[in-house]
């Protein structure tokens, strides 16, 4: 294949220095420097390719995967990678894996709630991959309600035994990755009953499969629970279902930090902190909220660079077509999902740093900003995930027909994306919990219990409630104030208006739960206020680099402004901004999108993403995207032969007219 | 598996006549009998099942479509079934398949654009199935831009013949369905050259294959594009790629109805008007309209009694959990895609007429409406399918995790369909053409030539540039005449605002250009009053059966007021409502959720799908999920054996350490 750099013309277009921006988007020149060079490493290893796996039989996909994750392990230990190394090659080896859950949430369960014995025992042979962990909380009739797990771990004070049972279908363990077939121990959650009583639902250590030969343990029943969404995707999963047939287990094998059962059977429970949990909750949502930024980005990539090599209508005298880039249409749909990528970066790195101080609270007994925090991460995992999942579907269409092939690499993208909707906090549900959060701040206005963290603009109520917009022309709104106070004055004019309805209501829960679709837009544009005044903070700290600064101003402001559209609905309902303003600010919109225009390939190229990485023919680096497409079809199985298997049963038969005599 | 009703409590609720709303989801009596004869036949017949295509590899899974397809021909003559029959035949067969390339494309193609002679010979050959065609437009670089096409055909006048060839990579044909492996046959578009001179793109009936042995003719080469999005899906279809290399044609071959090449090279028009295209596309929209309306209505069909199976939260005292459907915030995500089913089906069902009425009028020469019945269907393909395709995700989303998996059928639903948001006229060019009907519209107001059609309201352009909404009370948002006039406002506002803004440009094409965004929302506004509009006229017809004409009032308002909830922002900075009437609407909106929720499953078992066709362990007629989704799961093929392949040599070293010896 030509060698020869196609978007080379809008490389040269771009204002800004694409290496500082690569160092800003990656948080530090060192993060840099380690992503840059475990993703070539990864890019470069045959031992990683994975452009073959939307043609692979399910069998075959998950073998392969089986091979990629010890083979991986394999070089970690003979390069002697660093953890943060070793999570990066993760990262860019990019396939669910066992070993995500092994990693991700066997092990942390264990350190959470595991005493210093068990930590001690059970970590050891975890951390050296002697055992294989999966994290068995959900079954078949429930997901997010937690308390209404029916696995009972029964204690037997004879034996000194936990009896773990599935007493019903529903209470089948179901979704589990790396339960099906890969692991050989569960983290398992079950109704703990001691003494005839009931104690909630408690993390049990449980044995699953033979280490010697694999093989299921006596009464239990494990396996996988078949296909989903898309090709390769979560296929590479076993996600897996689990019935326990009265299985005994040692009754060291509860998790014993905060709650124990004594060799008596007796219930007791220990002086740590229940609010721990809390801390791991906002760990994972923020690591979801990161995740969010690299899917995005990704999709938005490949959509990017794809449209300015495709060109369409527009040729004027034999000319070349116009390029789709440059369709106002592409640009109002791209542009906003490119300023999003950056957006929900930036928000993620400061989530990072609220990680950092919930633990140190935490460590210091402080208890005091963890409802916030913890309502502040549920909503940024739900409408980061929201608008990725979305988002991707989004630049796949932007791409025409050729979105829809899996060579371009966007339909795994979603697949495999999606189900950060569901998983770790149904996103509809997370977002009522943030409306719930917002209410109990609401209530309390005036009280002397001042809103704090995320939720601090809410001590200005009273300017807000009544506060009109300044933006008198479009340039206006540009101004980070003027963006910022219409962003606070929406979300608390909504929020007090729900506090009001379900105020009117003779029963506070029944007029929560009868607004609940009003509450949960409420909860969304607190939560978009707080990407946009992140973003902001981030524009107005010092930035290195010729021009990057400029750039993310301007996407910034796209960022917000094209929500302002979005939404208008709201802004203009409470009386936020006037018709007139919004003209103007759609009128800004459009020339920030003229302004783009000109960097939009360098802004993606400074995510720094391998082709391996991308696994796009369509955003692949060069632009050479047609001999790549070309190239690619004829790698299908069906490709394997001129004639297809089944001509001569189906095909001949009814070409020649005996369909009557064949069997079929 | 028990055979209990689980959802009978749920259709005891219902306060309407179900089987008198199946005749009016069907259109009629005689189309809900045959099609309910056709669905039983088919959902009974073990050659036409289809739950296991998800876990089938792509050489698997299109031999059983090659299979599938001479099957149901077959059938189709053993049971000498009519058109009408065959047609609902191969719906529910429900799989992409080559044949309906070629009774969907190519036999239309010929009878279209041949002679009476061409018909008489390829038509009975078609037709008997003694050659497969498809129909190859498309290239690897023009979609979208039909006149940018590259395959030339030139006249060689000493042969007498046609030399089709691909001069460059991108001319390569790309996506035609049925080209890669079946079709012995193309209508090939190409650009005509003859005698020097080009003649723009014409239709030529191409034999790619030998008949004899299947094997591709001299200088043609074809295969097979690829894996496209999903599991099963259209990868049941061999879509495909096409290039000449100077393959030569007799003259009879170039389609001849409306153009001609004479045997000296002369190129001539015949006096057939070239109008009757349109007619062609009026008729192929409206079939997706209709389809829109099956796949949101399957989706649709499993999220409802999916939400009314599952329960979670709000258990009471150890009783039931809540059902999902009991929620706000599932109801008004869910309610309104309900909605939204019935609306295009009643609109789909007033496009049926929309091209009867333009075919007569065709075949009088009367081309008056043809303009407006074009932009008409063009931009409610867009907007039906736009909506269906998002729609099918959101009845996933709503399933929770469990609609993930393949066995729910959704991400097949959702993989199989979103292809027509861009075949047939890609979704966002097609709304450019409607907005650009309406510019043309808006400019000849006044002028004398009145508006017709879908677009008579802006007859009344004064009016609704000043009208205000006369809703006082909630239950003002119930009167036809409110919403209708709400909608108009605002469409009509919105169009006339664009083309204000075009006309302060110097330049009109760059002014259109420049605001094509907005000019798209104009586009999607007048789209959905013409589906508003209907909908409300299907309502005000006699309607028999208890209570049904009162389920479809509400679901019409539901899907009007859902609109102008989702559009608020359109309504308010046009002046339409105020923000006072928008919170009236949606307290109407809540109380009308609450009226349609007793009624919500037999609302979609009006829909009348059998268990095969929705192909969906969580919609299952009888509501007895959990059992279903367990026993689909054990057929996965990595539950074949209890230990998984892969262990002997990926686990097993791993975990006994001993992978620096291993082969990976």
């Amino acid at each position: 294949m030509e060698e020869v750099d196609h978007l080379a013309h809008e490389r040269n277009k771009a204002q800004f220095d694409v290496e500082s921006m690569k160092i800003v988007w990656a948080g530090s020149r060192h993060a840099y420097e380690v992503s840059d060079r475990i993703a070539r490493l990864v890019a470069s290893d045959p031992g990683f390719r994975k452009d073959d796996r939307a043609m692979m039989s399910r069998k075959e996909l998950f073998k392969n995967t089986l091979r990629k994750a010890s083979y991986a392990w394999k070089r970690i230990i003979e390069l002697r990678l660093s953890e943060e190394e070793a999570r990066r090659l993760r990262f860019y080896l990019d396939e669910p894996a066992y070993t995500d859950l092994h990693w991700g949430m066997f092990i942390p369960a264990i350190k959470g709630q595991g005493t210093e014995e068990q930590q001690q025992k059970w970590l050891s042979l975890a951390q050296k991959m002697q055992i294989i962990g999966c994290y068995a909380q959900t079954e078949l009739g429930h997901g997010s309600n937690v308390q209404g797990l029916e696995t009972t771990a029964t204690f037997d004070p004879k034996s000194d035994e936990f009896i773990i049972h599935s007493p019903t279908l529903t209470s089948s363990k179901w979704w589990p990755g790396g339960l099906g077939k890969a692991s050989t121990h569960a983290v398992v959650y079950a109704r703990l009953i001691t003494d005839g009583r009931e104690h909630g639902v408690h993390g049990f250590i449980v044995q699953l499969r033979s280490l010697d030969d694999h093989s299921p343990l006596p009464g239990i029943t494990v396996g996988d629970i078949g296909m989903k969404f898309g090709n390769g995707a979560y296929n590479t999963m076993d996600n897996g279902v689990l019935r326990f047939d009265h299985v005994r287990i040692p009754r060291s094998q509860m998790l014993m930090r905060v709650s124990q059962v004594t060799r008596e059977g007796k219930y007791t429970q220990s002086d740590v902190p229940r609010q721990l949990v809390y801390g791991t909750m906002v760990y994972v949502r923020q690591t979801i909220v990161q995740d969010a930024s690299c899917a995005l980005s990704r999709a938005v990539c490949i959509a990017v660079r794809y449209s300015a090599v495709r060109r369409q209508f527009g040729s004027q005298d034999g000319g070349p077509e116009t390029q789709v880039i440059d369709y106002k249409t592409q640009q109002s749909r791209l542009f906003p999902l490119l300023a999003s990528a950056y957006a929900f970066r930036f928000v993620g790195e400061w989530l990072k740093w609220l990680y950092t101080d919930v633990t140190q609270r935490l460590q210091a007994n402080d208890f005091s900003t963890l409802p916030e925090a913890h309502a502040c991460t549920a909503g940024l995992k739900s409408l980061t995930t929201t608008a990725t999942a979305d988002g991707i579907e989004e630049c796949r269409k932007l791409c025409g027909g050729h979105g829809y092939l899996c060579s371009s690499g966007l339909p795994e993208l979603f697949a495999v994306y999606v189900p950060a909707c569901t998983y770790e906090g149904d996103n509809t549900v997370l977002l009522l919990q943030v409306a719930r959060f917002l209410m109990k701040t609401v209530s309390q206005l005036g009280s002397g219990k001042e809103p704090v963290g995320t939720t601090s603009y809410m001590r200005r109520v009273q300017h807000l409630m009544q506060c009109t917009c300044d933006a008198r022309r479009a340039e206006d709104w540009l101004k980070p104030a003027i963006i910022l106070e219409a962003f606070e004055a929406r979300s608390v004019r909504l929020a007090i208006a729900c506090a009001q309805n379900i105020g009117e209501s003779p029963n506070p829960e029944e007029g929560f739960s009868e607004i609940s679709a009003d509450l949960s837009e409420a909860a969304i544009a607190h939560c978009q206020l707080i990407v946009v005044s992140k973003f902001i903070e981030k524009v107005q700290q010092d930035i290195l680099g010729k021009g990057v600064k400029e750039q993310l101003h301007a996407l910034c402001n796209i960022y917000a402004l094209s929500l302002l559209h979005k939404h208008l609905g709201e802004f203009l309902s409470t009386g936020c901004i006037t018709p007139k303003q919004a003209t103007l600010a759609n009128e800004q919109l459009r020339s920030l999108y003229t302004q783009v225009r000109p960097n939009a390939v360098a802004l993606v190229d400074a995510f720094n993403y391998t082709d391996h990485y991308l696994g796009s023919t369509l955003g692949c680096y060069d632009g050479n995207v047609y001999p790549k497409l070309y190239e690619q079809a004829w790698k299908d199985p069906l490709n394997d032969s001129d004639v297809a298997d089944g001509y001569q049963e189906y095909i001949r038969p009814l070409l020649k007219q005996q369909l009557k005599i064949s069997r079929l």
